[in-house]
């Protein structure tokens, strides 16, 4: 397994890396318990760390930090769990995190570590050269047990999710992508742009390549029909969100599941469609009316990947940059775009690891997107994605009684032109009631029952007469 | 949730009815630990239970016993946990079961219990009279608390599956479908013979029907759209094979994943095709090539429907309990139909549950079914997959230097006449080497590396020239 989906989050390395102010901000951001074993430890003897060491010696510490470290790997439910310093030095703990967890080595500087445990009391932090050649000797044994390396926390989210952002990480896809011979498919523009680095990069792994044209229950067919693996095989599905969908879901189904890497190419994958699990396709009925939740093992996320995006491709993603920001609280959309890809990718990872299928938190997603799917359904599916957002989100902000400013300057939204009785029908069908929407407080995000009038009326101001 | 398939496996009932003995047997089929908080206890406080009693009080023992089975309760990777007999008059507990356990009543009349009890020395079997009021008190808490009842290990394994087996349980269908509008989902001929008794169980919840006639692709995409539900819908599917594994597919992946209950109505259905969760449809480049692993909520499993069913489907169904008897090692095809019925689907509803993804002690379901599958494909499909199935257990009794017997008194399959090659290419490819297969021994069914030539000539042994 890649992910932390159904494990625990395991947190190594030195001390003074800030494993639990990191820890427990991470277990808040996934909505899962936090254990800090030196505090379990310090709680089930009475005694501070130094104490312990001082009256019983660092053997027996050990003993109690494997117990310790043990019990709270072998607990029910994913949680977060910060190990201490030296608990990797434990065949048994090395044993247990393979095992049980997935486990994210928070790196940090010697110099760094020792002005912040200097001054601590910490047993093995009395004097820097000791302190420095300890550091020095443990680096190599956590990159070795850990599987990822995080220097914050949006870096072990990801991690979590499988997530691998960087400048030119396709030419690392490899590497990345779990061994196993691979079905690459890929976007049937970008596989003339990617493709031959992607194939080059897998190398002899490639037993099968397919181009997508749409998500259609024939695109679909078609896809499956291309499949040359047995159930070690891997699909890396290389393109926009309609690739990604798409081959998740085909990946999800074929053989009953075989594992996928996404590896989104346009903003919208990036910040948005290729994260979090769920993949589809579109009926004649609705749009992604079928499909699965079916985690990627890695999602390989290369902004350099966005240099030849067209412009109208990189407003659609603009649009779901601004709704992270409004619902993260920050103005993301700030960011230079490697940095906001990264953070971005990391907001919607947290909420998808918290609410994997879909059941609560991650409604929040549904900013502004309700607006959005109407606008449209109503332009017949002519109004590009990008704009039926940002209309959204102006009525979703408007109605939650914001600020509307962010998405004015950033996205600039005209009303756009469509048959309104048509609109308000995709919007409310034939409710009279009570509508349930997701507004933006200044907590966040939440979900609230309006008068179907008032939701009618801010749809209305978005259309153009 | 209606099944264990995550969750502990409770066992409650009074003193006397055997939850020690069925626990530990359910843990052994299921691949599951085994908890006996009764021996919890006595291991934790060093004295038997019946000591604490003496010593501490009733009150203290039920502290005792409350806090051992939130313990056990609590503890991650789904076990079989037998509870005390009193254990359901906490409240603490009682909340426990509904949130991490399936719920198991282990039945027992009050006058086989007493009988077990009265020398046991048990603190509450010293006298006749007050352990049958206290067995009349609790029985009717018993069923309340529980999921469902058992009265051996085999209604433990179907109740933790979710199936219920019972001659009329037809009849039962709206009570034992859980709440929500249905899409009835049938057969093209069985429609006609139980169709309108299916809906008219279910009355006004059905909002969709559709016959299924195959389970290609095209079969379903019609499907898909002839649905009308929303997430809280459920899929009922009333048929052979052929349609469970369709329509279990298609709520596998509709809305991203809807609940549904298999109402299998042929003998392969009832004792094999329904049970497990394995949902599919066939490609033109194999069969079952796309699906998901995908538990129905409930699988009703009605004997009295197997009245209807012509001679040849009862024949494929009957290669398949010679399997299961074969497999656990019983003439399970001697026993009378509906017993024969409920004994095999609990055959099956254990290894499946063991193995729910198919990645071990499951593969022992194959045996047989290599051979069965290359005859089948060499006869481009004209061969029964009754007769190819006994066929293939010959081969694979023969292989395991087993008797045949059981085989040829009850299938009493002919060799058929298809082409060698067809069929040497369609089970080996273009292997040479050692060839993996599933084999009969002492102990039940393994998997062995047999010389391709051996294998190819058990082949050619079930082909007339």
């Amino acid at each position: 397994m890649a992910t932390a989906l159904d494990r625990h989050l395991a947190l190594i390395g030195f001390m003074g890396a800030g494993k639990t102010m990191l820890g427990a901000e991470l277990a808040a951001r996934l909505g899962r318990g936090f254990v800090d074993v030196d505090d379990e430890i310090e709680r089930g003897t009475g005694l501070p760390i130094a104490e312990i060491f001082a009256q019983r010696g660092e053997a027996d510490f050990r003993r109690l930090e494997e117990a310790a470290s043990l019990d709270a790997l072998r607990r029910a439910g994913p949680a977060v769990v910060a190990l201490g310093g030296g608990a990797i030095e434990s065949a048994a703990i090395r044993a247990a995190l393979a095992e049980r967890a997935l486990t994210v080595h928070v790196a940090v500087d010697a110099g760094v570590a020792w002005s912040r445990a200097r001054d601590s009391g910490r047993p093995l932090a009395h004097e820097e050269e000791s302190f420095r050649a300890l550091h020095a000797d443990r680096e190599p044994a956590y990159r070795e047990t850990a599987d990822a390396v995080a220097h914050d926390v949006d870096d072990a989210v990801l991690a979590a999710a499988g997530a691998h952002v960087g400048l030119g990480s396709l030419e690392l896809v490899d590497e990345l992508v779990p061994a196993g011979p691979v079905a690459l498919v890929a976007d049937a523009h970008v596989a003339g742009i990617h493709g031959a680095d992607a194939q080059l990069a897998l190398g002899g792994r490639v037993v099968s390549t397919h181009e997508v044209a749409g998500k259609s229950s024939a695109d679909l067919e078609g896809l499956w029909r291309s499949l040359r693996l047995d159930r070690a095989g891997i699909v890396v599905a290389l393109g926009g969100g309609t690739t990604t969908d798409l081959a998740g879901f085909a990946a999800a189904t074929y053989m009953r599941g075989v594992d996928w890497v996404a590896v989104p190419t346009t903003l919208v994958g990036q910040v948005d469609a290729a994260i979090g699990g769920k993949t589809a396709i579109d009926l004649p009925e609705a749009k992604n009316l079928v499909g699965a939740f079916h985690w990627p093992v890695r999602t390989v996320i290369d902004p350099a990947l966005l240099a030849t995006l067209p412009e109208e491709e990189r407003r659609n993603g603009l649009a779901e940059v601004v709704k992270t920001g409004l619902l993260a609280g920050e103005p993301l959309w700030e960011l230079p775009e490697p940095e906001l890809v990264r953070r971005c990718a990391a907001y919607k990872s947290a909420l998808c690891l918290r609410d994997p299928h879909d059941r609560g938190p991650r409604h929040a997603l549904n900013l502004g997107h309700t607006f959005a799917h109407a606008l449209e359904a109503a332009s017949g599916y002519e109004l590009s994605h990008g704009r039926a957002v940002a209309l959204g989100l102006l009525a979703a902000l408007r109605l939650s009684g914001r600020d509307t400013k962010p998405v004015e300057d950033v996205l600039a939204p005209d009303p756009v032109r469509v048959d309104r009785a048509r609109a308000s029908t995709a919007l409310l069908r034939d409710k009279k009631g009570p509508f349930r929407i997701v507004l933006l407080g200044e907590e966040g995000a939440y979900e609230a029952e309006l008068p179907a009038a008032e939701v009618r009326a801010a749809l209305d101001g978005l259309i153009a007469d």
